[in-house]
């Protein structure tokens, strides 16, 4: 395969969609974002800046923000960066000017209700077409990759060419990429790490401590593992930058609306109130019912995932929780 | 094997013993903690309190504090809890009270500097016969567990019913332990973490963000679990409680001393001034010299330690040595 991609069209004006467009136009790359929303897309390139979603950074004109969905006509590479429950709808909206065979690498993160689809299997299933498909993720507060801090992602396809020359595509000198063939992994690990995220929130929110927070994250990750080994991922993917990584920036970080919510629900609001204080999409909420549903159908056995639903649902108090928890019958760590 | 253990000598009286004393207590069980200062023991006694290394907190008048050498008679367990580098003199001078066949447990983490052994190794050298070892070791800050914060710890044993047996005997209401046949690796994956936390230290020092600080942590333990398994550890180890959980506190906590040593020297400080400003031991300093050794002897690839090692060695700036992690050969994530 060719050393990189040349002429790129991203799908999504969001913040992770405009420092993906950054990030490609600092390796000498083609770039153009495409947004719904003509009125936005006519004020970002007038004022040469994201002024929605990553305020404060002037971009290069060459950085092209469009609203014309006939954008991908010269594209040899496609990103969607769409929020993961609007993946369906604009992929139909966008569909009749896809160029067949352009690969489409996805950066969303979540799964989708009801449907419980990861982004790529919702893209597959809109263009029914035989191409590539890839994701990239890791641990990626858009700030502070704009603002050239160090960070790192993993590129995954089933296509492990078609990883590496993403790979090759996007890493800069401040931009680490590594490769992967576990496509389900990466995106159910960027999924699954948000009711994660509640627990450790929860957490703060009763002040349980450091150590509980430490044996949160272990046990979090061994039992989302398990369930991304039942579904034909990696086990390993989940101990990596997009599980273990996304999952540390996610539980540290004080402003994480995941994190946030599974605050204040340790302080002792119900799951609604808490939604309302948070003021925004809580991924985590619907990603816990969609995982509890999938470990029931796996019958893979996930107490810390069952315990957040039940908080959510108000069929539990966390107290209540917690020492469930605590006085489960003695395991051994790992099950070989 | 029977329940629970029933009567435990503990060997050191720092916060871990001391905090080992009163969990086993809790449970119903006879304990007694030894240290080798008569005066400190008179002083502990007297005030039912170890007013050194845990005070604050009153202690039952049943944890017996003793500073005699024969002290393990009617021991049936006996927990090693001794600082890294004084494990050797400690167990020299109570070899010959040590009766025959009891199990040890050692709960101290660390390498032995220049021999490059872990703790249970020094302790079977030392006694020279065929008793059964184990080790317990856990994201475990004492403070926390003393006032009854939920903490989890993993017991390992090459012999499973041994490990399971320490699971029964140390497990309460807010401590729960796993088992594991890992002594190896759990050893090592508390010694190792050290190295790992220095490094985050320097992240926050240089302020390379929460991106950089969840890729350190993610490739981190890549690198650790690559020499664990070398070294016949199983390799899920470092992704839990004893790698993963316990990385994770020392890396969160702002008083670590390893994360603050490591802070020093990312503002800018050479590693003896670090090393002063610090005012205690620094464990991970010796380990990243053994874990650089290590890795050699074993022909194991580990970026991140060679960084550090050659940072606190002088031989290279921190900035230089980022810049050497990010733009190193472009890898897959797991090589499988």
């Amino acid at each position: 395969m060719s050393n990189k991609f040349k002429n790129i069209t991203i799908i999504g004006d969001g913040a992770m969609g405009t420092v993906c467009g950054f990030l490609l136009f600092s390796n000498g790359l083609n770039v153009r974002v495409w947004g719904h929303d003509a009125e936005d897309i006519a004020e970002f390139n007038r004022a040469r800046e994201n002024t929605h979603y990553l305020p404060g950074y002037k971009l290069d004109p060459a950085i092209r923000f469009t609203a014309d969905d006939d954008c991908m006509a010269d594209a040899d590479l496609i990103v969607s960066a769409v929020p993961c429950q609007f993946v369906t709808s604009v992929w139909e909206r966008l569909r009749k000017y896809v160029p067949a065979k352009v690969p489409v690498v996805s950066i969303t993160k979540g799964i989708e209700n009801n449907t419980l689809r990861l982004p790529t299997q919702i893209i597959e299933a809109v263009l029914n077409d035989s191409r590539p498909y890839a994701t990239l993720s890791g641990p990626n507060i858009s700030d502070e990759l704009i603002r050239k801090l160090p960070a790192t992602a993993c590129a995954a396809s089933a296509d492990i060419e078609l990883a590496q020359k993403l790979q090759r595509t996007f890493t800069t000198s401040w931009f680490r990429v590594y490769s992967s063939d576990d496509i389900i992994g990466v995106q159910l690990a960027g999924a699954l790490k948000n009711v994660i995220a509640i627990a450790a929130g929860i957490i703060d929110g009763i002040g349980a401590g450091d150590n509980a927070k430490a044996a949160l994250l272990a046990r979090g990750l061994a039992e989302i593992s398990r369930l991304g080994e039942a579904m034909g991922a990696n086990e390993h993917t989940f101990f990596g930058l997009t599980g273990l990584g996304d999952l540390v920036t996610t539980c540290i970080s004080p402003t994480g609306r995941n994190r946030s919510f599974g605050e204040a629900l340790g302080k002792g609001l119900d799951a609604q109130t808490a939604l309302k204080q948070t003021k925004s999409v809580v991924e985590g909420v619907p990603t816990c019912r969609a995982v509890f549903e999938l470990s029931a159908r796996k019958g893979v056995d996930m107490p810390i995932t069952k315990a957040i639903y039940n908080i959510i649902e108000g069929k539990i108090q966390v107290k209540e929780a917690l020492h469930d928890l605590m006085t489960r019958d003695l395991k051994q760590e790992w099950h070989n």
